[in-house]
């Protein structure tokens, strides 16, 4: 059942939609993260801009939303369309590895010809169709056995990515621009991060996997056992009455690990990874000075607004304003600033500063206002 | 009748209460002028502390409030104790030659051997009982006819400010301190201001005048007699049946003109302006900046924080925040910034553009929102 012409057979997204975003606070919040907003000022949520991305690809019944209950309702609201065949709900986060892998675990017992494609559900992709176009790429790729990642042209030496080192193409039908992976390297520090976008051999991994379910978990059976027998367990009582009572059992006992170390790494050095070049806009808006760089598509010095009806009176100033109530929001004469309000917090930082912006969280967490995460 | 036995005979104070206080937007407003604010953390308002500090010079009754009909309430709410024989309530605001003139002309006439004190109701003073010595001495010299101020060391070329040239000693009893003015310049530019300080012989005006009040208004009748026939037209009629029916027909057209104008500066010019130096600290709060050094106590690097239970969460930060909801204010690694956080309005400035506050109130102003000022 696929809603579109052009939708892939045996191809089915999953979102992962997870992380708080704490370096977004206080806009992101526990009861409101950052895939719950909308960044761009598109009017959509970045989970429902994720959604109709993909969709073509995969009409509504081919996509899956990993998420945690406390956002069930949220999430659904953004996604009407999303049945209950196609919600996984995390009664505590497991990261990554736990989260994709039970998603795969459930959809090759549904289908073991499935293509997987996992999409962060709080990126901003700026070109659809070139994105569907290496996405495509990627599941022609992914069938022929090979783990797929969509690597993104690095602009500065981030430690917050996992590099990718591109090698020999792949004559693979289908996927002109597939390329084998040499070595993966999750999150280096800024050295080899300099290194490496100095090289220009490397791209960042855009968080983006695709591979058969059963081979990405075969991936995991070599690297984390327990955690696969764990997943596996879980999804043999997935579609069966006794669901509830076995996640009860195993998902507490799950080990947290991200994908990027479970399967990309051991895959590349297996010579099992492949990369699809994205030419495509691509952020991870990772904290305000990405935000701000995003909505004043790059230009130094403007004052980027993010809030509908956001009143905002400046005089000489520069950086981003992120509105989320009626108040008017002066600023005479700061540069690179990044001002945040919301009704029970603000936050005035700069973009210099905005990495740190996760210290507070955990002051706050400390200090036992949780109402404030 | 005197309330304490160090009351001075015959004086009577005067507190106009008008600013509102431009530069310190969004915490001043129309409704709640700077007067109306506490603004050291003494748990008092600006005006309550005036009164406090000139009480043991005059008991209760020997206080007149001139103020705005709009901020009868509130002065009220905040001086139970004044009576309605103290209260002057202007209509329209008509700067200090008229409501200093007016309380003068009305006074004079209960009182012909009345010395009358001005003092600002928003100026932060620190040791009351030197301020209360220099009035004495200031209150010894008008009885002899002279209009005497109360001149302040200046410590730094600001151009906001009056400058008094300090002339020879005057010997009178009861007043070592007191000198000939012999010369008074209101608000000089940048240059001029700058020679001022660095000859030494100069102090700011501290807006405060004691004079007696038929002085005053001789003063007055030579500079602007127009204005003084009015307020004394006014005055005739105050305490009787048709104070309102003259002040409707008579205050609207009386000239707008800063009592240093109209009085010092000429009675200055004449010999007949006398100077006691004050030691005590004095601030007029003109700016966030200014309240910043004031609540830091000087101290350069320091994070001021103005508000009752203001929760302020900073980090590598220094300036102002002034906390007027209960909101968590976050800073990261923001110098000399000026936050300043009320129900309907925000402002983040730096204390170097403090006095660029007033070109917001205008722009808001211009665009209608009266609401916000």
């Amino acid at each position: 059942m696929r809603a579109t012409a052009t939708a892939l057979p045996d191809f089915h997204a999953v979102i992962p939609a997870g992380g708080v975003g704490s370096r977004l606070w206080p806009l992101s919040r526990a009861e409101a993260p950052k895939f719950l907003h909308d960044l761009t000022g598109s009017g959509h949520t970045l989970l429902r801009d994720t959604w109709n991305r993909v969709l073509p690809l995969t009409g509504s019944d081919g996509i899956m939303v990993v998420t945690g209950r406390a956002h069930r309702a949220a999430v659904e609201a953004q996604l009407p369309e999303l049945t209950d065949a196609n919600i996984v709900l995390e009664s505590e986060p497991k990261d990554s590895s736990a989260a994709i892998g039970l998603a795969a675990a459930i959809l090759v017992r549904r289908n073991p010809e499935v293509v997987i494609g996992s999409f962060a559900a709080d990126h901003v992709i700026g070109d659809a169709v070139a994105f569907r176009h290496a996405v495509s790429e990627a599941v022609a790729v992914a069938r022929e056995g090979y783990v797929t990642t969509i690597g993104m042209t690095p602009t500065e030496p981030s430690v917050g990515f996992g590099y990718i080192c591109c090698g020999e193409p792949l004559a693979i039908e289908g996927a002109p621009h597939a390329q084998l992976v040499t070595r993966f390297v999750e999150k280096p520090d800024l050295a080899t991060a300099t290194e490496y976008v100095a090289s220009g051999e490397y791209l960042w991994n855009g968080g983006m996997f695709i591979a058969r379910a059963d081979r990405l978990l075969e991936e995991l059976a070599q690297s984390q056992p327990e955690l696969h027998t764990g997943l596996v367990r879980i999804a043999a009582a997935w579609d069966t009455p006794v669901r509830s009572q076995v996640v009860d059992a195993v998902w507490p006992g799950l080990l947290k690990i991200a994908i990027d170390y479970s399967v990309a790494e051991p895959a590349a050095a297996g010579g099992r990874l492949a990369v699809v070049r994205g030419t495509f806009p691509w952020d991870d808006v990772g904290d305000f000075s990405s935000l701000a760089k995003l909505l004043s598509n790059g230009r130094v010095g403007d004052l980027a607004i993010l809030g509908e009806g956001a009143r905002v009176l400046a005089d000489s100033s520069s950086g981003v304003v992120v509105s989320r109530t009626s108040r008017l929001i002066s600023l005479i004469g700061v540069q690179d600033i990044v001002v945040v309000d919301t009704s029970d917090a603000l936050l005035v930082t700069t973009r210099e500063n905005a990495q740190r912006v996760k210290s507070v969280v955990d002051a706050i967490k400390q200090s036992g206002r949780d109402d404030l995460l």
